[in-house]
């Protein structure tokens, strides 16, 4: 490599001679590929910005102190990051304490937000413009780079319809239309781009009629009064974009994304365009790597270390560590609901944007006719999931239960408030790796079980989640699971092959000094951390609680009549959780009562173990705990 | 009145010859005006859609059998209500135990959805229709009533953008359009139902140029060969709802939404036309009633019995009730506001659609610069105020404790994760009264205080929410207040006078016997309960938590330590709610914990002082609860 190696920051790259752009660009995708299959990430999405991120940090001063650039969900910030003096940290990517996989501002200046949520960047990059303008500082342009499936989350049509209302700002919304966001884009708004796109091919064309209108000869009076309108209709026509303009937005594009120098003067062109403006850029998810052009949604995020996993967009970093007996819950999940869905024609499943990474693929090949990816909308998701079963239908939605945060609203008033019959299947539920704070699934059990007319359980093998989902399907009102992004064992855990029964849990191990009740996913570490516990000459019962709402309140009872000690674990923020329902549903118990989850605290990337290690819920952590909590209470 | 009285139900209203449809909607509208002005209840927007729920009762057949009519937010559902059984019942309106202001399902069989946050019916409605599909039942014609508000929140593009892509449905999207949801609808959106309105005012000149276009020569070849094209683009043009056509619907309208007669005629052309097709419908709230229509922001809701309320909007049943020496909260919250900012240039407040509500119309009269309404779009509300703190102003978000739901993901995530600095000031916590369980703020403190990064209070009387404020905007983070639609004391509670500091309570009253240790808007009456509880020869002692995160762990202990009893009283669900986290901070307590609070239910709409003590959360029921809890502590 040769120019790569000189630019560490914006300033370098604005030195180099126009010239050498192109190389830049080759190299950074040489760099890329190399870096990224090695370590695991997003590569696909980032291969496809190559050109214009360096024509945005070319043209733009895009840095703390004025043109501010706002990635959308910013798994396509690679480039940026790179350009912006995080070259030398690649290796550490995704890794614990090393390079987020997202823009995060507690990492780089250069970076304004910590996101990873689809839809955002449109308010957050308006919001900072006029916050700026308030405070009375000093603002370039903000720039909102969004996807093509982003821009059809309802949030960003929010924040278009908003800034496409207000004066006096310079927003510029870049669309970045790769045709594909994780799985191919959804929605009438997508035929719309299409059509966008095809527009770009008669672009001469429009030169002429635009000149030809000119020529036309006036007949009779009312053409007369319209004409200054008939031409309005037809400018309007042949220059696309009518839905972002008639939002408020100046629409500019279709711009070819990967030709550099076009877009430098594009940007060159918009740089003094005050906003709102919108322009439509394309590009090619994978551009330059073929086996990731050929199938970008298999590359959207690379496992590592494989450098072709068979498996599509969201198994990166499970395969390698997984234990022998076990597989990935969301595969089991798809194929167990799939199996059921044969013999009940009344399920249906539904994902927002996520059909590898739920598992549904293989539902959706069986049942093309029962499966509703609806996008990046998980807000109509849930609300139509509320609508599915008011019509008689048996609605499983899966959607990870970080983004579940996105359709509260709608699982409160849409579902549970309608005593609607819905499955909610929460993946990435706890610690999730390497995609860090905005992806783990810490807060559900809280905002669900709050909720009335809700029940929530946890598989903690794979059996038990067929049995589990068996159990939802023929239950009422929301009923909602969780599992991590993590691999189950494919046998029942000893003593838990027994039927769910609602608000049961059971016992998987008997002792006297002390009882651990685990739930969920943390389940076969607290049976570890009794075996563990024996060395230590501690005999600890052990309770897979298997409901968190509603609680097995007689066993619980019961467990801390019997021990001085009771520690509940999951893998979940404590605040609100489970261990928080234990202790409400305990009356004056004779056992002391410990919980262990996970702090008041955002919780960063890393690999799903070692984070479990770091936050105490690994088997040797809980059974440490356990002993140290039981040594203090016989010290009493 | 002569025709009404013969309809109960929609046969009647079948059978009626079309002559008697103006008196019918005369009489509905004396009917409506006589009943709600003395009721109370959402007066203008029912009044605007008179015609248009008799045309479309006297078309389809609306009902749980055939064709459906979801109602989005539904708070304009009382003719329906009328038409369809309840006429007798209007005397009870959004009273306790009398009918609902909203459709629900558990009051009729002629409502499928129980529902009143917007921009939920055209995800409903379709999800109702495909669900039918899929169960193997028959199905009519599914229809979304929207009005032009709701169809500005995200998750109604949303819906509309998924309805539009799929095949095979029956969706009838109507648009109530009255340029006015509560206060004036915003939004790009509505710039351009501007244009589509003002479109129908030239038809006869649309036909004109139809005409003229098949006169016009063409002139040189290419014109030639694109005249289809350009045909094409004037009929676009000239035939207006291009945004709704480009998302996949047929666009028709608008149409003159009190033309009975009209209305009628185009629903029987759309009854058999299969979907997805968008009515676009014009009314004017208020319509027949003076007063209603020259301010039809005032007479959205009606208070009762007041004839012409001075607030605007949603004061309805509070005056008549309110004790002396107290105002709204949110009338104190909106002057308080507005006078810091006097002195704060970086202050801006934020409301979602609520600007009266939330008492924020005095600030946007004095800083319209620095008031964002962003209609009906909470999700964008609040990550804008992330984006707006990043800038460095010092965002205020105003919203309903219910409807700050809709953004749980963006307070994770566009917030508290950024650390930016955000106050949060939710109305309408806990019981809200005629609203019912829609309108209830029950869960906020439990899905608030799960979330990292964040600061929860909540003022007992006006002062301490002045100082409240105060220390809001001089703290980090995420601060987030509630308080509700209720009113407060203007003067300071015995011993609450003292200032606000992080985490730190206020001992209000000290006692023996027992401990009471009240959140917010409950503090008042727990100090009553305690003076009841003399009586009984109890004394108690009482605190006024300030703070649900953090808390105040060490008041906490000490308060375990010297009672025996401890009662945590709050308005809010008791699941994880302000006395949850009480049980979470304290390590074996010597005292008992007793907790008051929300049940595990929905709470369904009364006044708000029924509900109270419905609840057990008025002073006598707070003592008695009390007095039991501390008898039976003292037998065991």
């Amino acid at each position: 490599m040769r120019i790569l190696p000189t630019v560490e920051f914006p300033e370098d790259l604005k030195r180099l001679p126009r010239a050498d752009l192109e190389e830049l660009c080759k190299e950074i995708r040489e760099f890329l590929i190399e870096s990224v299959t090695a370590t695991g990430g997003h590569l696909s999405s980032n291969l496809g910005v190559v050109e214009l991120t360096v024509a945005l940090h070319y043209v733009f001063d895009i840095g703390p102190d004025k043109d501010r650039l706002v990635f959308d969900v910013s798994h396509q910030s690679y480039v940026h990051k790179i350009l912006t003096g995080r070259r030398h940290r690649f290796g550490t990517l995704r890794k614990t304490d090393g390079l987020s996989g997202f823009t995060s501002q507690y990492e780089s200046p250069y970076d304004l937000f910590h996101v990873s949520h689809a839809g955002t960047a449109v308010s957050t990059a308006l919001g900072y413009h006029l916050g700026r303008l308030h405070a009375g500082k000093p603002s370039g342009k903000a720039i909102a780079l969004v996807g093509d499936a982003g821009i059809g989350a309802g949030m960003a049509f929010e924040a278009l319809n908003h800034a496409g209302a207000l004066p006096d700002h310079d927003l510029l919304v870049i669309l970045n239309d790769n045709q594909m966001s994780i799985a191919r884009t959804v929605g009438a708004l997508v035929r719309y781009l299409d059509k966008l796109r095809a527009s770009d091919r008669w672009s001469d064309l429009k030169r002429d009629i635009n000149r030809a209108l000119e020529t036309i000869p006036v007949v009779g009076t009312p053409l007369a009064n319209w004409l200054p309108r008939v031409k309005e209709a037809i400018q309007h026509y042949v220059n696309p974009g009518v839905i972002f303009e008639e939002l408020g937005f100046r629409y500019f594009g279709p711009v070819d994304g990967h030709d550099v120098h076009r877009l430098i003067s594009t940007f060159r062109d918009l740089r003094d365009v005050k906003g709102p403006v919108f322009l439509h850029v394309i590009t090619a998810k994978g551009r330059g790597y073929e086996p990731a052009q050929k199938d970008p949604s298999a590359y959207h995020g690379v496992s590592s270390p494989k450098k072709a996993p068979a498996e599509p967009t969201m198994v990166k970093g499970v395969a390698p560590e997984a234990p022998p007996d076990t597989r990935p819950c969301h595969k089991h999940f798809g194929e167990t609901l799939t199996a059921l869905a044969r013999k009940d024609p009344r399920i249906v499943a539904i994902t927002a944007a996520m059909p590898s990474g739920t598992g549904l693929s293989v539902f959706a090949s069986e049942f093309p006719g029962r499966f509703y990816d609806v996008g990046i909308c998980e807000q109509h998701a849930i609300a139509l999931a509320g609508g599915l079963a008011a019509g008689g239908a048996l609605p499983v939605a899966a959607i990870y239960s970080t983004f579940l945060q996105r359709a509260y609203d709608q699982v409160v008033h849409d579902v549970a408030l309608q005593s609607a019959h819905v499955v909610l299947c929460m993946d990435r539920a706890g610690i999730v790796g390497g995609d860090g704070a905005t992806a783990n699934g810490a807060f559900d059990i809280t905002y669900l079980r709050t909720v009335p007319r809700t029940t929530l359980l946890a598989p903690a093998d794979l059996p038990e989640m067929e049995r589990m989902l068996a159990f939802a399907l023929g239950h009422d009102g929301l009923v909602a699971l969780r599992w991590p992004r993590a691999n189950f064992r494919v046998a029942p855990l000893p003593g838990n092959a027994g039927p769910i029964a609602l608000g049961r849990s059971a016992r998987l191990r008997e002792g006297e000094d002390l009882a651990i009740v685990a739930y969920g996913a943390v389940v076969p570490a607290a049976l570890e951390a009794a075996e563990a516990l024996r060395a230590a000459g501690l005999d600890a019962t052990v309770v897979n609680a298997r409901f968190a709402k509603p609680l097995d309140v007689a066993a619980l009872e019961d467990l801390a009549a019997r021990h001085a000690l009771l520690v509940t674990v999951e893998d979940h923020a404590l605040a609100g959780g489970f261990g928080s329902a234990v202790l409400e549903s305990l009356e004056s118990p004779r056992a002391r009562i410990v919980r262990i989850g996970l702090p008041d605290r955002f919780v960063e990337h890393g690999s799903r173990d070692d984070l479990l290690k770091r936050y105490g819920l690994s088997a040797p952590q809980i059974a440490e705990r356990c002993e140290a909590e039981a040594r203090r209470g016989a010290l009493k």
